[in-house]
Parts: C-alpha cells; sequence; structure tokens
C-alpha cells in the first residue's frame, strides 16, 4: 500500500474516495425500513494511496456514532470499505470519515458527505441521507418527461365559445412577454390537439406527458382554476382528457396532471361561496382578514386566493374524501398517473403555519392508497433540500440543483443593454461560472435529497416559467445541456418546443406556440438527439441510476462517469476547447467504435496512452458519451503511471 | 467609484462586504416581530471598488423575494447598503447578493451569507436569520460562566454517610480516567465547599456559577438522578443550595443548575415504579419494550432510562404543574437563575419521534411564565444549528463552532504513539487546521444560529466531558484560546481549573479534584489572565455584541475585530511566528499605548505605514486587543495606497 498524498487526493475528484446511495454503495439484499440496517460502502480509488482507517459517521436521535468501518474485497483500481448503517430515525443522516498517513508518518482526516471532498470539520446540512418511507416507483425514476402547455401546443380546430377574458389569438400572432395581455392570449390548443400529436412524443422517446392545468380558469395558464369539478370545455372536456389519457396509455405513455394546491383562482367557486358568506361549506378554506374585507393571495396577486390548510373541511375536500380533488382524477375514467404539484414550496406555509410537510404527508399517503405508484412530484424552484424527507413529495421541479448552474455553465456573454429574464434575479442574464463551480453548486444544491429522492427531481432545461435554454447559451449549448439532462441522476423533463431548438426570453414567450410546419421559426431541429438520448438513457440503466462521480470539473471541461452493474457509461461535455487532458481513466475498451454511444457537436480527440489511461481534447463545444463493460477497472490505479498500487 | 477588483475582493477578507445582526447592521429602533419589518444593511468597503448594485434576497413563506437595497450615508472606507426585511415567518432567512462591474465592463455577481462569501450559488441553509420569537435576556448575553461539577471543587469538611455505590477518596487520589470506578470515586465535594469558594469566582470576574447535577444519584457526575426532589444531602441538601445561592446573589452572582430532560437514572423513584408496575402514575414516562423487560435508555447505558416526551403525565410533572421539576428550583426558597439541559439534542429524540423543539418550547414557556429572564441553555454538542430556532432553548452549549475548530487550530502535534480524547472521534488527538479554516469552519457551524443565539451559545476551551485544552494546545496554546473565548460572540464558559492551567486526557480525567493548594500541580497560574480578560470584556461592550468581522486568516494568524458605537476591538491572534502583515486596518490610533487593551505571550511589532495601516508582525505565539473610538474609519480605503475611493 502506497503512501498517500494529500495534495493529489485534495485535487483529483477522481481520486477522492466516493459514496452515493446507488446500488453499487449499497450491499445487496439489505432494505431501508425504520430500525433496520443497510451495509453502506465507501470505494476508495488507491492510485493516491490508500487510507488507513475509515469511519461511518451517523446521526442517532440526534448524537453523532462512529462506526469503523472494515476493508473488504475491492477491485484492481478500487478498496471497498464497509460499515454497518443503523437506520435509527426515519431520515437517517450519514458521513464518512476517511484518515490517511503520508510518507512521512503525518496524519491526515477528511470528511466525506453528499456535498463532496472536506479537509476541516462540516455541519451536519449535507450529509448523505436515507429515507426509510416508501420508495419511489421505478417507472418514475424512468421516466421521460415531456411538458405540454395546452393553450400552445396543438389545437385541433374544434369550435371554442368565447369567454370574456380571451383575447382571441392565430397560432401565429406574437406572444406578448409582458403585459396585460399576456395571461388572456388565447390561442386554442386544446387536448384533441395533443392527443393528435401523441405519435410525436412517442417518436421523441417520451414516457410520461406531464400537462400543465386542465381545469376552467380565466386565463390561458389556468393556474387560476374556477373549478376542479370538471376540465375545461375549452379543451375539449372530461371525454377529452379520457381519450387523451387513453390514447397515451394505448401507446405505453403515462400521463401526469398539475394541480395547485396553494391557490385557486378567484373565481373558483369554492372560493366566491366564501367571499360572499363566511359561513358556507368552504367559509373556512382560504386565509381572510377580520372583517373579511380581504385575503391572502400568492405573492399579493388578488386573483389567486391562499389555500389554508389548518382548515379539516379543505383537507377532506382536496385530499381524504373518496371523490376528493386529488383522488378523483387518478381513477376510472380519467386515470390521470399522478400529479405535478403547483408552488410547492409554499403550499400549506403562511406566517406562522407551516403545514407544508403535513399536506404532503397527507397527499403522498391518500393517492398511495389509491393508486399505489402514482407520480406525485412539487413545483419547488429554489433550493428544495429540506422539504423532500421521502414521505411527501417523490421529488421536486427545482431549477437550483441542474438548470440554473448549468444555464451558468454554458451561458454566452449577456447583453448589458437587454433584459434577460433568469430566474428573478436581478440581473442581465446568468452569471457565467467555470465546470468546477458547476460541480460545486450541483453537489451542495442536491446534498439535501437522498438518493432515491435525487432520482425522481426533474431535471428541466428550460419550463413555461422560465426564458429558453437557448435563449442563454452559447451557440450548440443546448445540445450539451440536453446530454447532460439525459446523464445526470434525475427525471429529463422537455418543455416541449425544446425539440425545435425554440427561444423566449421569459416564461411567458417560452410559451410561443409551437410552430409545428414552420421550420424557418425553429432554432434548430434537435428531435434527432432527443430521440437518441432518449433510446440510450432506456437502454443504457446507468444512465438511470448508476452511481453519479465527477472525473475532472475544470473551465471547459466536465467529465463524470455512471456506474451500474450492467456497464458504465462516461461522459465527457466541453463547453468550448480543451487541451488534450489524462482523464485518469482507464480507457482500453474505450477505442473500440462501438463504445462511444454518441457525439454532439465538436468531435473530441481520443487517445489512449502506454498505460491505458484516456486522453481527451476538444477543439470547440462539444459532447461524447463513452460505454464499458460492467467489470472495467475504471479509475487509473496510479495517476501518471503504471505502478499497480493494490492494497 | 473606482471599479471593482474582483481578484482583491475575493481574497481579502477585510475587503469584502460585511453584515451579521449585530446593532450596526440593523437600523436603529426596529423590532423583530412577526408582521414587522425591519431595515438591514450591508456595509461595503469601497477600497477594491464599490458595488453597482445590491438586493436583500428574502425567503417568505418558502419563496424567494428580491429586494433592491438603497445606497444610504456611509462613512470614509464604507458604502452602506439598507433594505427593508419583511419579517413573514418565525425565523425569517435572508441573504444578500451584490454585482460588481470590473474595469472592463464585465459583472460579477457574489453571496454573502452567514457562511461567508461566494462567487456561485448556495442553498439556503447557510442564510442569515432572524427570529421573531422572544429575545435573551441582556444578563445572558452578558454572562463570564464558570462551570463547577461539584464532588471536585471543594469538600468542605462536613460528615457525609457511605453509600454503597462510593468509592470514597482523599482529595489527591488519582482519578480514574476509565475503568469500573470511575464514576464511584467518591471526593466529597460539596455544596458549602463551593460556599466558600465564591469569592475566588468574584475574582476571577465570572458572573454566573454553573452546577453540573446536585440531585441525589448513584454516581459522582449525578446525571442519573433518583429523584428531582431534593438536593443530594451528601453536597449538603436543600439548605446548602439555598444558602449557596443566597450568598451568590449577594455577590451579584448567578447560579445555573443542570437537568436531565433526556433520562434519568434508573434508581430514580419515577422509574423504579414504572419499571415495578406499568400502571403507575410514572407508567408511560419511559419507553419500555412490549413485555416490559426492557426499556429504551441512553446509548443503550441501562443505568439511564430514557425519558418519553409524548406521556402527556410526564410534562406536567416536569414543566407544566405548579411544582414541576423545571419551575420549583428557580422559585423561592431556591432561587436558581435557570437550566442548562443535559444531552438537550437527544431529548425528545427516538426512532420517529421528535419532540425536540416541542418539549424546548414548552419548558421556555413555563420558565419565562415562572422567572421571566431566566437562563434556558441546551447541551448540544455537535452541530446544533437547526435545533436552536430562538422559540426553545436560548442558546446551546456546543463544541462544533468554536471549541473544536479552535482545538485544531492551535493544537500541538499529535503523539500517534498516545491516544488522545478528541471529542469521540477515532484519532490520536486533534487534526491541525490552519486559520483559513478555522474561520470557514467557524462560519458554517455558526450560520445556523441567528445573532441574538449566538450571543447566548457557550463558548467552552473545555468542560468536564472533554480533555483539557491544555492538554491538546501548543505551549502558551491555552492562553491564546482564552483571548479568543473572550473575545468571540457567545459566553465565555470557563471550567473550574482552566485558570490554573490543568491538564486532562478526557472528560474524567479533567475532573480532577482542584489542587486549590497545590501550585506544583498547577500547569500555569492564568487566574490574573481570566480577570484581565472578564474586566475588558465587561468594560468593552464590544466585546458582548459588536459586529465579529474576520480581517485576516492565514496560517498562523487570525485577526478580527469586534465593531460597536461605544468603540471597537481589534483582537490579533498569532499561533506562531508571523512575518510582518498589512492589516489592511487604519491603525492610527492603535500606537497610543492606552488604546493596547492587553497581550499575551510574544509580544506583537505593531507599526503604521504612511498610509496609516496597520503591520504586525509576531516572533512567536501571542495575542494583543487594540482599541479605537467608534467613530475610527477601521478599514483601509485602499489597499496598498492613500487614494481615497469615495462613492
Amino acid at each position: 500500500m502506497p503512501a498517500a498524498d494529500m495534495h493529489t487526493i485534495d485535487t483529483s475528484l477522481w481520486l477522492q474516495p466516493h459514496h452515493d446511495g446507488s446500488a453499487v454503495h449499497i450491499h445487496e439484499g439489505t432494505e431501508p425500513a425504520l430500525g433496520g440496517e443497510l451495509r453502506v460502502r465507501l470505494r476508495v480509488p488507491v492510485g493516491a494511496g490508500a487510507p488507513v482507517a475509515v469511519w461511518l459517521r451517523s446521526l442517532r436521535d440526534g448524537e453523532p456514532h462512529f462506526e469503523a468501518a472494515i476493508h473488504t474485497p475491492g477491485d484492481a483500481s478500487h478498496a471497498y470499505f464497509e460499515a454497518p448503517l443503523l437506520l435509527v430515525n426515519p431520515v437517517q443522516r450519514y458521513r464518512w470519515y476517511v484518515q490517511y498517513r503520508e510518507h512521512h508518518g503525518s496524519e491526515h482526516h477528511r470528511w466525506l458527505n453528499a456535498a463532496g471532498w472536506h479537509r476541516r470539520d462540516v455541519p451536519d446540512a449535507f450529509d448523505f441521507r436515507i429515507h426509510t418511507g416508501a420508495g419511489t416507483p421505478d417507472w418514475v425514476k424512468e421516466s421521460i418527461m415531456y411538458q405540454v402547455f395546452p393553450d400552445r401546443f396543438e389545437n385541433s380546430g374544434a369550435a371554442k365559445p368565447k369567454a370574456g377574458w380571451m383575447v382571441s389569438c392565430d397560432w401565429d400572432t406574437a406572444v406578448q412577454g409582458t403585459g396585460e395581455d399576456t395571461s388572456r392570449q388565447f390561442y386554442g390548443g386544446d387536448l384533441p390537439g395533443i392527443e393528435s400529436r401523441l405519435g410525436h412524443l412517442a417518436a421523441l422517446g417520451a414516457t410520461v406527458l406531464y400537462l400543465t392545468p386542465v381545469f376552467p380558469a380565466a386565463s390561458n395558464h389556468r393556474y387560476d382554476a374556477s373549478s376542479f369539478d370538471e376540465v375545461d370545455p375549452l379543451l375539449g372536456g372530461d371525454a377529452a382528457l379520457i381519450s387523451l389519457v387513453a390514447s397515451a396509455h394505448a401507446r405505453g405513455l403515462r400521463v401526469v396532471g398539475d394541480l395547485t394546491a396553494n391557490h385557486t383562482g378567484a373565481g373558483h367557486h369554492w372560493f366566491v361561496d366564501a367571499y360572499q358568506n363566511p359561513a358556507s361549506p368552504t367559509g373556512q378554506y382560504y386565509y381572510f382578514n377580520q372583517d373579511h374585507s380581504g385575503y391572502e393571495a400568492w405573492l399579493g396577486v388578488s386573483s389567486l386566493p391562499k389555500l389554508n390548510w389548518n382548515s379539516v373541511a379543505l383537507r377532506e375536500r382536496f385530499i381524504v374524501a373518496q371523490d376528493s380533488v386529488a383522488v378523483r382524477w387518478l381513477k376510472e375514467p380519467f386515470n390521470l398517473d399522478g400529479w405535478r404539484i403547483d408552488v410547492g414550496n409554499m403550499t400549506g406555509r403562511r406566517g406562522s403555519d407551516d403545514l407544508n410537510h403535513e399536506v404532503a404527508r397527507m397527499l403522498r399517503r391518500r393517492i398511495e392508497d389509491v393508486k399505489p405508484g402514482a407520480m406525485l412530484l412539487a413545483e419547488s424552484t429554489s433550493d428544495a433540500a429540506h422539504d423532500v424527507p421521502g414521505d411527501g413529495w417523490q421529488g421536486v421541479l427545482s431549477y437550483s440543483n441542474f438548470t440554473r448552474p448549468l444555464w451558468q455553465w454554458l451561458a454566452r456573454d449577456p447583453d448589458p443593454e437587454a433584459f434577460a429574464w433568469f430566474f428573478g434575479l436581478p440581473q442581465a442574464g446568468p452569471a457565467r461560472i467555470d465546470a468546477e463551480d458547476f460541480v460545486a453548486t450541483h453537489r451542495e444544491m442536491s446534498a439535501g435529497f437522498d438518493w432515491e429522492v435525487r432520482l425522481a427531481n426533474a431535471n428541466a432545461l428550460d419550463t413555461h416559467d422560465t426564458a429558453r435554454a437557448a435563449s442563454h447559451m452559447i451557440a450548440g449549448g443546448q445540445e450539451l445541456a440536453a446530454c447532460a439532462q439525459f446523464s445526470f441522476p434525475g427525471i429529463p423533463l422537455v418543455f416541449a418546443g425544446d425539440e425545435f431548438g425554440l427561444h423566449g426570453f421569459n416564461g411567458e414567450d417560452s410559451r410561443t406556440p409551437i410552430p409545428w410546419d414552420e421550420p424557418e421559426k425553429w432554432g434548430a431541429d434537435l428531435r434527432g438527439l432527443y430521440s437518441t438520448l432518449a433510446r440510450l438513457r432506456t437502454e443504457n440503466r446507468a444512465l438511470v441510476d448508476g452511481s453519479l462521480r465527477f472525473i475532472q470539473a475544470e473551465g471547459n471541461l466536465l467529465v463524470y462517469l455512471r456506474e451500474h452493474a450492467t456497464g458504465s457509461v462516461l461522459c465527457l461535455v466541453a463547453r468550448g476547447p480543451v487541451a488534450e487532458t489524462n482523464l485518469g481513466v482507464l480507457g482500453l475498451a474505450a477505442m473500440e467504435s462501438d463504445t462511444v454511444l454518441m457525439s454532439v457537436g465538436t468531435e473530441p480527440e481520443l487517445a489512449v496512452n502506454e498505460e491505458g489511461e484516456l486522453l481527451a481534447g476538444f477543439e470547440g463545444p462539444g459532447a461524447v458519451f463513452i460505454r464499458a463493460a460492467a467489470s472495467a477497472p475504471w479509475i487509473s490505479p496510479a495517476p501518471g503511471g503504471p505502478e499497480v498500487a493494490a492494497l
């Protein structure tokens, strides 16, 4: 066993011990049940010297506990250390403590938590965690979601009555990004229109259709529902939803709806009744002021009165009852496959009330009763880490851990003269960061989720609430971003139009109707790319739940490995030119032509040196996925040399 | 306004914008009440260029909100930016977003949160926070606590009956650090003994006497109480406590007790009854297994059965009743001034039960009812950040944010042959870190506490549960550590014997009886130092609640500033030799002899350059406190030059 070289270990991502919640790090056959025990594993590249000891630190009822890890058989390039993890609490936290001895005898200690590798003490906030609640259904983790904003996707041509709020538009009328008519522009997209395009979704490889709200409302976005009892007749009514879901199911596509648990529209009959008569059955559903003249609303927008989850009657009507809102649409004849919950981060929160986790748990339990395995994701656009302990939302639609740092890494130079939307931040476009900061941000922002939750978090490049990625990224940047999206842990969430490389300077603008037959309006035809990525994700289990291990991250270059027993995938993404770099990865197999799964942009220059290590360089932006057999000793055992450093 | 130089700002602590919860950062006359508004302020050194814009980001009901900060009148070296902070939730979180423009026109954004300055997105975990609950009494924040372990402090000589568990020892019998008799060695220290030494406490400048448990038990530590109804007769009984508290009060010293809310002794009459008869009134106070043959105990130690806070009867008996345990001893005739709660981090936590915050809140409310302004601190030895939202414990006795990183910074080379206790970590003594890592650890580990809580957290160099600082630190290290202890935010907590520089290789060993009259057993006579530090803390308000601002932190050197309207104190601590360093601080006043408040160890070489900046160097370990008038423009306006960069 060689002595450790701390500088090399601390500065080389690929030489740092690794752990995450993926299968290779959890001893087979153990299940995460409260009071049970898992055997968890740290994998230690021996290239820079192996540790003299490893401990597992867990929190038990609030108190740290150290368990010595046992050195178990590893592979050519890794030592394995294994320790029992007692699942004392519903969310069991833990991290690793690793001791090295350098050649001159001095001892060093390092922590590994879900945010990374640390040479000093770290707080518990970024501990690894395993929750003992119900697992997430496999189909949810395997999903490739396609988001449709119904008014703007496809119009079947069915006649629609005109409502007072509408400003009727032709399909090619310009969308107003901001203005009085923004939410009133009505393009007439409908459910039969969507049904007519299911072949398009299938061709892209989507497995889940996610529909933004379909309930009647007084806006084109329908987040201001006036009822949860029927599908908006403008969209084709209940019959159209029944037909759409049946057609989707026939193709193997699932369909997920969008439910506002934070508010209704001010035109909702619950609210109208409550406002007119505090003694009505819905009188306690909202937050009225003392003289009943005003009420709490989402961000103060009076058309969106906030629901008060203290109300037992609301809980009954929305969740608990046989025919509750949350339940009814999952059952025959509608058969939705789950919900995306709007404004999940604010739901149940107001002032000193914090019923957020309680509402999430109630919804999860009830949905599990009615339709085991249904999807339950929540919108939580910023740091959502502490809202997903595993017994409520299965995962979140967030921008903080993937979308935002990815935009920042792939951002083109912002135009200081033009305002560019960037997640509500007061600035002209994303502030550019390098790959090392992308990794650091991704790790910290993901650390609060256990592995099971990470796999159920949705990774979008953009949505109906954001600008389009293509509008902020370097030329070809969206293609690189899509590669990352389909190869990171989490559900790829494609917003309709992404496959046409559409632009959008803010969320409203991004809702421009799909220009199906006007390729001149497309930014790029990325249908082939998305379909390839979807296929690769389906064919390579590693891309769904393989371990995520960062190999290199510096400036223009991001290299990561998804490891799985059925075969691993090495992903290289270059934002721009990269001089030939030794990836610290054994690449013998990589040069066989069938191991390059795909590439986009500039072709990488790949080579293998005498030690079998993979070298890569890029002349410009590009990405490549390389596959290796499960048994490949991936990490080079000795940096820069053939010396095998077996324990 | 000069253009910004991001490299300088990012690498110079003293040029980074600063904020904390101290008075200079909160607009006068605003109170933190739920639904109210504070005006908070960011102070920006203009030396490296001023920002073009500043925003305050807060979380409101879970949703981020940005508020533009207004540039308000500053001073010669600072721009001030002020923004309204609406207190929407009981713990209001916020952080700052700062935009710079470099001379070539490029824009940069930085975050400032309670953990520091960041060039990339950061999670909410380390946001600044302000809680809207009851404030902490001033006397608590102003405390200088002195901890006494009664069996080992002073024996009045009163005759004591012999109990079965005891191994009677003479005052100079060696303490067994580990072994069967460890908790049975009985030295006979008692309350009259403590009373006889109150003059010693007063001379040191202590303002609060903290007594580890005084209830009857079957051990010398008494954390295994057999009753909460009387003071242990071995200590002198109720009368002795009444007398001790009265004498202490007469000297202006307060007295705080120690209460185990997590467990009792197995010999406690509550437990004996419950164990013998599940139907007894105390039958639900503990966690028994189904056949009543076993029970949950603290870390599995069967002599310490764990209390079950689901029990309404326990809540009544312990907290709620007129004569509850928590209440009775605060009232006449005992008049304790508050409690230190033992094992605060585990209290109310077991498996899926997490009643910790609920119990803390109940205790706080009840104590406030009975004795407004009483102290309520909890032991929480590791990362306690999320257990002190402000409405329960006022603060914690923790090692994670101050004691541990301080030990690590001041550690001497560990002896790999000798086992040395280091907070239960499996290693030979503290892993040494440099000043920059001390600061990073202190900031991250403190970030979860709002300012009011930080001022009520106890900072110990060691306690009856730890080795002694002197045993791990470099020669003279304890003196440096004491200087930090009395000049950091938080209550200095001096464990009896620290003033004699005593050694101890673990917590038991540290309980060696005080060798009052055997100076040859003292490590050093530090009575003068502690008394000086206590006086300085009392005379300089800045040391109690002045802003904490790190100026330099690199290797051997730690420099920080406590700023207050009544005058500021610059603290320099050098672990070893430091070459002459420009502190970036205007030191004109510093060379007047009366501005050097104190120094220990190697005298620093202080000088002022032509620009008025303070230069400092050390030949070896040393510390110095320098005082300046409130109006001093502390931060040098231009790094390395006299150019004034006023906005």
